[in-house]
């Protein structure tokens, strides 16, 4: 390659990683990015406008937001110095993994899961230890020791409820991954609302764990990225030394601080999408020609008989756009779906027994 | 150390890199961080809240934000395709070093210089190349070729105008660096608008060269984060494979187009900026036992006869806000004030005469 090159000096394993990439689609229904059906309410956004207005946008944010910081560790039981704010959830797993990783390590990812936890770690040069879930979905715990432990891998990435599947690591599985593997696990709890179950207790026992969560599913704030990260208060000192000075903007930070001093005020959001997945799972479950996994959080896994990409374009071609996953490993029959609101599911439900009966029928 | 230490498995290079830290000081006049002393027009906070307010926070920002990113380029006279959007100018350092530099590669990196070029590169692993600026403060470009290339660096940082000495690396300067060393450049422009010149021009010939600017100072959004990168199309979307997805929140891309749809507006600020810092280079210049070095940022590096701290501490306890710079090499002398309002300015100008008067008089 010459000197002259715009891709000379360019390390191999970025050249030939993919780009993370998501084609740009509108749609009525958006049921493709596991996305709160449920806005942030509107007296709480105003609420936020208020707090930002009298705010100068020319200085800079806190250099710790201690006061979120404080606010968070009351809401999720942990300790102030192990509590760490980030741009969304994914900038938290990042610095770990930079005060984790180097060019000769290798990292656990089970699959199919998240991209993302793939493509950090191919850019910091390591080496994947791919770690499959059990033919139905779910995580095996003796595979993910086994592969991890053997390979000295030193990080385990495991996200509960997973994304795409909706299986989860249970307590006692973790805490047999915790007991047998002795590298850190990174857990990404990005959906664990809609599962009501957090690996929090184990924090104490085990400093080798880190848990990430995230302001963009059940707090309905995607659009401002905001995510947190609980671990030893001691290793979160080493993390925050890899996590960018004014990492998170001071708008977000106030939306963060309104959101917690109203948490109450999210339970309804969630407790609609949990009676709609409950029903969603039955309606699925009837639709011929289609195979529902379960789920413990936001959105479905579905496999169909037919061609995803098919079925993908006839409800897209509706208005109804969902996410193809079908060329993950192990999913090439599937597509996901995020539970909406009723209607927005119910005309989901009419557009798949439409696509799948009429193909049913043909067969 | 202990499989059950919290501090297990952390990097040794992450261990020893200091953390990058900041006291949290009040103050009525905070001259500390470089901020535009004028904010954000009040009537485009407005117009940013009303457009944003139609948003729902609940959904991701767009994959890619490309009506800012080809304002942007209309703006900064660059082809969209090599622009990218981050969460402050450092984020986007930070994705560049991390596509093109492994644990067994070399940064070189003048000082003094901004401290998280060093913070970054360690925490990635590299080893730094020191090059020392000249006596007088200013860039040495021989020794930087020298040095960056002996030691085979993959990158040279460099920030001009440089924080926290003001001083710049002219056009004939950067060409000869481009011309005999074999790394990629990465030019920090984040006080470019202060300087009024940019290293644009090279991109075109040089595709090692990488400029990152940003919306923190003369554009008075520090507390928004938005920063931007200019390259080679095909290196930039390299480098925005290290880039998470998601990376600027909404909001702050709202308010980054709003700003450049009425860019005339920030004008002014800079204008009487610029103003400013001429009145107090030359009143500055006045004080007996203080030094003022030449800057083309919004900042002053000065030199004083007595000790920094004390001098720091007496203007904090008038509640004036400095930087005490003097643990930086080459400048156990120095303070680093940045160029307020006439008013601002004025209290800092009476209250470092007295302080400094009172010290000649005593020597």
């Amino acid at each position: 390659m010459k000197k002259k090159s715009p891709l000379y000096g360019v390390k191999p394993e970025v050249l030939k990683v993919p780009a993370y990439t998501l084609r740009a689609f509108d749609a009525d229904v958006k049921l493709n990015q596991n996305e709160n059906p449920y806005d942030f309410p509107e007296d709480l956004k105003d609420e936020t406008f208020r707090r930002f207005k009298v705010r100068q946008w020319s200085r800079y944010p806190d250099f710790v937001p201690d006061s979120l910081r404080l606010r968070l560790a009351e809401f999720a039981g942990w300790q102030k110095d192990g509590v760490l704010v980030g741009n969304g959830s994914n900038e938290l797993l990042l610095s770990s993994l930079m005060v984790l990783i180097n060019s000769r390590s290798r990292v656990a990812i089970p699959f199919p899961t998240f991209t993302v936890y793939r493509l950090i770690s191919n850019v910091l040069g390591a080496r994947i230890v791919d770690v499959p879930l059990s033919a139905d979905l779910n995580y095996d715990i003796d595979e993910l020791i086994t592969k991890s432990q053997e390979s000295k891998a030193a990080v385990l990435i495991v996200n509960t409820p997973n994304n795409p599947t909706g299986s989860v690591l249970r307590g006692e599985g973790l805490r047999r991954i915790l007991e047998e593997f002795s590298g850190h696990v990174l857990l990404d709890e990005a959906y664990y609302e809609f599962w009501g179950h957090s690996a929090l207790e184990f924090l104490k026992d085990y400093p080798r764990l880190i848990i990430t969560r995230t302001f963009s599913k059940a707090m309905g704030m995607a659009g401002l990225r905001v995510g947190y990260l609980l671990a030893h208060p001691d290793l979160a000192a080493q993390i925050s030394k890899a996590k960018l000075p004014y990492n998170v903007n001071q708008f977000s930070l106030t939306a963060a601080e309104v959101a917690l001093e109203n948490i109450g005020r999210f339970r309804p959001a969630i407790e609609a999408v949990l009676k709609e997945r409950a029903r969603l799972s039955s309606e699925l479950g009837r639709i011929p020609g289609l195979k529902v996994h379960p789920t413990e959080a936001n959105f479905f896994l579905i496999e169909v008989s037919g061609s995803p990409r098919e079925i993908f374009d006839e409800l897209y071609g509706q208005g109804i756009l969902i996410r193809d996953v079908s060329s993950y490993p192990m999913l090439s029959k599937c597509l996901r779906i995020s539970v909406g609101t009723p209607d927005e599911n119910n005309r989901l439900l009419s557009a798949l027994h439409a696509a799948l009966s009429a193909r049913a029928m043909k067969a």
